[in-house]
């Protein structure tokens, strides 16, 4: 097992991965820009080294300040957590060069999972179902144009390199193309600096739910089920619940294998994240493959009893799974408390904690690394905390919610509570029938 | 369903209670003496109703006070958590008569079982073991040298209305009756205003171990398996788990069946806990039946995933239980937190809480009713948090409770957190192998 790990990692995943090392016996480095002097991560650390000042790319993102922090320490492994540098090929790669165990995917299948249109060749070599679309990257506007009029409208071009709804355009009629075309070229070209798009099949009355799979260093790879990610704002996630409300043991089944499928055909190890679009008719399609822990891993954890941060140390330490599958026992709900403002188009409100209290009780977790007090950097991602919720029906788990949302006491910032309070008394939310564009139709006037 | 409950309570309890009615859309009513103002319990309710000053038998302990604030506001149910009324005839009756619902036993029952040796000889005719000892309350002190000598000494004399070790003295040798016999005396009556006696064979290396059972209006009871209790500092519990790492299947249907058949006799209604003592050799024997809510009532929570307080809630409305027993799927473990000074014989520690920051993360509960700068009243008892940490095993919650605890800030009062942390690193608790002696040899000069 390993000694001493470095967490290349800021916020809350930072304090999530500390506290398993600890609970492991592990000892750990956090590592923090100068903005984040103040983190629990730093704290609760049994080292912290100081990597620099935001931005990002000159602390978070620093490749050699990272590995000079490991060198120096004696850490053996690092551990990504998630965003920053979990899924830099080249990182995973230096890591390996340098003999310190990336508690990750290797350079390659971040490469092969990474570039959307490999992923997808990949997986339907392997058998599981994709989107029907392009073939790789289009080369020209005409060959997307026929391309769509054979497969019908509607139909959605995305960015290769793309992430978070940049460089991806719904197209619904033949006379939209040219502008959404070049619209994402412009968009991607600035955001990735790569102008790469591909074409699929617009998939109706949407659903977004993803596999947790868990891979060993011997070939077996298992499934601990779904989580349903559709509630989400221009394709950022903000509640995430398990089981899915639409979800069969049927279902289950197919994806399950499905993801283990795709995940065995590259080799993978650790933990991963299959995610699919399934339609209103049941049937799913692959969307892409996270090589990293997800934020919203917590609600998994709940329903599983699994701590997925132990499974990924242990598999990268060498240790075997038992290749058995897990479905949900319990419903889990993860409400995403960030410090922005709900009624003004969630704009970031960073600041001072002046006063905080969290719930409690049964059925409740918290993942946070704020307190009272805390100032909340403006650099960063808004997450200041994961409010998860477990319970023995999704009724429970809902009136649960809402019981520890009015409980949750955040003063000196705007928060997205108002929002997930709202959310838990909305008749659709309440359903289970929703699709991805849920949030479109959705009243934040009144927060 | 009531619509209203007032909780005739304070502190931890009161706000676990309120919790539950929230999720179960049932509006609650706070009562609170002028010493809670501050407390969450009375924040977090719809109504609260102050009753009074301190001390408790002017507010919490005040029959007529509760009872008009029940009236006034429009209660139809009233929860009276543990401790104060939870376990008073008079009160249970009085509720009854003034068309409340009492939220535990009924008048008869908690007679019963709180007079110690009716609440024996009651068990022992429904087939409970029961430890061997007098015929109900001794006549005179010969009398009980006369039934001690045919025991066989250790012996231990006990006051029928005794509780938390008062009135209660073991008695190794026949020379050392006398004293015991008198000062048993002397305290029960002192304190219980009752100084009747009774005797036992005192049970060698015991462990407390005790049934968390349920029963409904129509004659079913179920199991919800066991609490151990063995790790008790003069007859008071400092911290409890479960599955007992004693306990083995055939032992765990025995006691539950036991326990079931002692309710039963009574025709128990609500959630109780039937308390046993294990010797060595795994033979159990009936010591007290609590017909009311426990403190240690959330590791059970942990590991079969009910709400203990949404079935007591239930059960009081008329909505039956399944029947079904259940064994714990999970390990759990409660720390109380109390405001007190380990290292000085655990002497209280009221006072303002300057800083607070709950552990939080995977398996991580916080039943608690402070926050930073709430100021703890000398007036109650000083138990200021339960900390329950459940995991896939003995030793993963052992670890994951060691690193809560580390991460558990509270300044500006002693609390028993170091005693906790050292407990947790302990060879004879972590090998499981412990009596309710065990704290006895316990060295607490060094926190």
């Amino acid at each position: 097992m390993f000694k001493k790990i470095l967490i290349a990692n800021r916020g809350e995943i930072a304090l999530r991965i500390i506290r398993t090392c600890r609970e492991m016996g592990i000892r750990t480095v956090a590592v923090y820009s100068t903005a984040d002097r103040d983190s629990l991560h730093v704290r609760f650390a049994d080292e912290a080294v100081c990597i620099g000042p935001p931005p990002s790319r000159q602390s978070y993102l620093s490749i050699p300040s990272i590995i000079s922090a490991a060198e120096v320490t004696g850490a053996d492994a690092i551990h990504p957590g998630y965003g920053f540098l979990s899924e830099n090929a080249e990182f995973s790669q230096i890591c390996a060069d340098y003999g310190i165990k990336f508690i990750g995917a290797t350079a390659e299948q971040i490469n092969m999972m990474g570039d959307k249109a490999t992923a997808k060749a990949t997986m339907r070599e392997a058998g599981v179902p994709v989107i029907p679309g392009s073939d790789g990257l289009l080369d020209s506007i005409e060959q997307g144009q026929q391309l769509a009029a054979e497969m019908g409208y509607p139909v959605i071009i995305k960015a290769t390199a793309g992430g978070g709804g940049r460089g991806m355009r719904v197209i619904k009629a033949e006379n939209e193309f040219e502008k959404a075309w070049n619209d994402a070229r412009t968009e991607s070209s600035a955001a990735f600096g790569n102008d790469g798009l591909y074409l699929e099949k617009f998939v109706e009355e949407p659903r977004h739910i993803e596999i947790q799979i868990v891979g060993d260093q011997y070939g077996k790879v298992c499934h601990l089920s779904e989580r349903d990610c559709s509630i989400q704002r221009r394709h950022q996630k903000l509640l995430e619940e398990t089981p899915s409300p639409i979800m069969t043991p049927e279902l289950r089944e197919a994806m399950g294998a499905a993801a283990i499928k795709g995940a065995q055909s590259i080799g993978y190890e650790g933990a991963g994240t299959v995610e699919f679009l399934v339609d209103k008719h049941g049937k799913f399609y692959f969307m892409e493959m996270n090589t990293r822990i997800q934020v919203e891993h917590p609600i998994t954890e709940e329903v599983t009893d699994f701590d997925l941060i132990k499974e990924q140390i242990k598999v990268a330490a060498g240790v075997a799974i038992s290749g058995r599958n897990y479905t949900p026992k319990l419903y889990a709900l993860e409400c995403r408390i960030n410090a922005e403002d709900p009624a003004n188009g969630f704009r970031p409100s960073p600041g001072k904690i002046t006063n905080l209290h969290f719930p409690g009780g049964h059925g409740i977790r918290i993942d946070s690394h704020v307190y009272s007090g805390y100032v909340i950097p403006p650099n960063y991602d808004s997450m200041i905390a994961k409010l998860i919720v477990s319970g023995q029906s999704r009724e429970e788990v809902l009136t649960r919610m809402k019981r520890a949302l009015q409980e949750f006491v955040i003063e000196g910032v705007k928060t997205t509570i108002p929002f997930h309070i709202k959310l838990m008394d909305d008749p659709g939310f309440k359903s289970g029938q929703f699709t991805t564009a849920f949030l479109e139709g959705f009243d934040f006037s009144s927060l």
